[in-house]
């Protein structure tokens, strides 16, 4: 739901502008959520997606009624091709700028409104909205005196694609390849200066986490915590406990999980159906409690 | 995530049974919610599927950590599987039977909540157990002075697999054929006669709805609405629209939409991505707002 938080505030500024058609780049969730507010709306909606987009995030964006264009290009490509776009067309361009993030910042607000005290919170980082809305929410709270204590706020990246962690440690910027966690595959990332100033900030830390320990938390957070999520949901429940010590025992950690497993089939779910006749005795040995 | 409602107080009574291992027979849906909902408390948990379930939702159920077996036969063929299980092994049934019912019923809590006057309500039918529970649930406030006046439930099924129908229209039972609302197709549903009840007492209609009529409604809800349905989550819209007749103008109807459009990957959406080249004019052609 997170998309939407933004999506909705996005949409409702749109209108004001009287725009009628909007432009959006999205490795698929974005996509789906624009083209959803944009349909409710009676807004035309056309979504560049890269070419590693899953084709379940495609089709969803499709059902919605919007023009997919799937560009031979990752994601930076087609955040690019966006912002050229708008400035030659009567486009209106949606992603992770300014308003997208006064939406997505409830989340930081819910947050606040369910617990007492936040010692951490810990956010998977792509373009890095999520985590500088979140930190936005929790300084304004703190300003207005509605929270006592500023939580440390953490980034976790994929080792496969880290600028944002490559800028925290001060190395030099990789280049990106294709990472279990697409949903944050974002080499460019559009909010990797204002993810910096709120994992610096606060004092959190900014790690990396293998597609392996990713697919791993993935499988744990379904089969202990009954959520299953998409890979780059599972990515700051893995940084969380590749850096148990940075966390100190009995304290309050918030862990964002944030995609459905719907969104990625066919990536990583171990096991397979037991094919079984449905009469005779082979099928009732299958179970032996 | 009305399945959801009725796993949690199932699994509540399991446990409370001392139950070790759960089983039970599922389109998909039901499955993965119980799977779920077993993980989170360390049951385990073994589901039939009939033949013609999504692989996504197979796959779901998988994640979570249960068993899952995959039978030569439908979901009637199923459940009968489990019923003779649980009477030889240690293994406690779960599905649509009376503990389910008893969480589901908070649909129509729910909706009495919400809304100060309710004149229809209008559920998907498959087995038949959230329209009797939800009915059941405006019973129980309207005996309590909760609720002042009783809606008109109405059920709706598919034309492909509707014995629920055929028993109210007092038509002989036809055998089931694949219906497109993979999830509702019950060809004997366990709460086939309390559905009857519910909609012969509370005075709605039982009608039934085309492959296609489902298809074009489930667009309608994605591009009007904004709200991506499997087919069988449209199924209540399709028998709204087909029967105007039946409400009133003005009054305040209530449509179930039961099933997220991510459950049933490449099942009717129309339109597909259009492949761009990330570089040169040939893009930018492409747009003609």
């Amino acid at each position: 739901s997170f998309k939407d938080r933004g999506s909705s505030v996005e949409i409702a500024r749109a209108l004001e502008k009287k725009a009628k058609h909007v432009v959006c780049a999205s490795t698929g969730n974005m996509g789906a959520s624009v083209s959803a507010y944009s349909a409710m709306s009676g807004l035309k909606c056309s979504i560049l997606a890269p070419e590693d987009a899953a084709f379940v995030k495609m089709e969803q964006i499709l059902a919605y009624g919007a023009r997919l264009y799937h560009i031979h290009g990752d994601y930076t490509t087609a955040a690019k091709m966006v912002e050229q776009l708008t400035k030659r067309k009567s486009l209106y361009m949606l992603g992770d700028y300014l308003w997208r993030r006064e939406g997505t910042k409830s989340v930081g607000f819910e947050i606040c409104d369910q617990m007492k005290t936040i010692d951490h919170v810990v956010c998977p980082v792509g373009n890095g909205t999520l985590i500088s809305a979140t930190w936005k929410a929790f300084q304004e709270f703190y300003t207005l005196g509605w929270l006592k204590k500023l939580p440390l706020v953490s980034g976790i990246q994929s080792s496969r694609c880290s600028p944002v962690y490559q800028d925290f440690s001060g190395k030099p910027r990789k280049r990106c390849v294709h990472t279990v966690a697409v949903a944050i595959e974002c080499g460019d990332p559009l909010d990797g200066k204002r993810a910096l100033e709120a994992i610096k900030e606060s004092g959190g830390i900014c790690v990396t986490v293998t597609d392996e320990e990713i697919l791993k938390c993935r499988e744990l957070l379904a089969q202990k915590e009954g959520l299953f999520a998409e890979p780059a949901g599972a990515v700051a429940l893995a940084g969380i406990l590749k850096n148990k010590k940075s966390f100190r025992k009995g304290s309050n950690v918030v862990c964002l999980v944030t995609g459905h497993g719907l969104k990625t089939p066919r990536t990583g779910v171990k096991g397979k159906p037991i094919e079984v006749k449905s009469t005779g005795k082979r099928f009732l040995k299958v179970f032996k409690p």
